[in-house]
Order: C-alpha cells, then structure tokens, then sequence
C-alpha cells in the first residue's frame, strides 16, 4: 500500500479532465495498493505516467495515449504483479 | 508555482468522486499556481484537504465539507492571498 502514481499533463491542451478521469479509474481499481496519486500540471503537450517513480507512459514516446485497459496492465505490472484485472486482461491479450 | 496541495479521503466511504471533483476544480482555478494535488486514499471518514502543508479543512473538526467557493477561498488565503476569485467571492461574503 505504499504504491504512488503521478500523472503529469498538458494544462494547455486541457488534459485535465482526462488525467482526472485516468486517475479515478485507477485508484479505484487499485484500491488498497495505490497510498498515492498526484496530478502535476504542465505544459508543452506532456502526458507521462509514472508508478513509483518508473516512467510507464509517455505520449511523447508512445505517439498516443494509452487505453485505459492498456494502462492499468502497465500500473499492474509495476505495483501489483499478481493482480487479476479480470476479464478485461483476457480481452486485450487477445487483441494484442 | 510551487505550491502543493493534498486531499485526503476514505476510499470505503465512496468519497473518491467528490475528492477527484475537488481536485479539478483546484486545478482549473489555480491553473499556473498549483503544482501538484496529491489525492490520498485513507479510511475512518477522513476527509482532509491540506495545502502547502497547513491543514485547511478537516471534515472531523468542520462537521462537514466544504463548500467549494468555501474551499477555493481558503486555498486561496493559503497559496495565493492577492487573487480575486471573482463574483463567487462577493457573494459568499454577503451571505456570511
């Protein structure tokens, strides 16, 4: 439970609502296992994720935003190895 | 542009949505003032929003939540003391 995630974005290209939206379904999700989330605004086009101070997501690098089922895998993978997402894994690991 | 700011909630009390909703507010009225919000999930009915450090409202002590002009004045008072928050503030003084 000492697992933090930090959302940078763009205020400028008003990612908030998204960032906020991305934020939401993660602790909810990670219920328990996240003790942190903080949203860092910025400016320049960022939008980067980062799970205990690993950069996981960066738009810069990934041309994109991630999937919110992509995401969370991605969150899993560094905080909570073992945790199921449900069916939600089965699906994407289809279409991957 | 340094200035930091936390909400602290229980997660079991479903009080993640008012928090994020909080959140984004913050951040769209101190858009270049704020620098990172920070949400906390906790338990027990916790409901605190610190700023900078100071606690600013604690949902034991108040009894309640904040009002969100409420709430956005007091961050205000605590990061940005000379910033008018426009008619909200004028309003809220009278009904005071």
């Amino acid at each position: 439970m000492m697992n933090k995630i930090e959302i940078k974005y763009c205020s400028q290209c008003r990612w908030l609502l998204r960032s906020t939206w991305m934020a939401q379904e993660i602790l909810t999700t990670f219920d328990g296992e996240v003790s942190e989330l903080t949203l860092k605004p910025g400016t320049g086009g960022i939008f980067e994720v980062i799970a205990n101070d690993v950069l996981i997501w960066s738009r810069k690098e990934q041309g994109r935003f991630p999937e919110i089922t992509e995401l969370k895998q991605i969150v899993r993978d560094v905080i909570a190895p073992d945790k199921s997402l449900g069916h939600s894994d089965k699906v994407n690991k289809k279409v991957i």
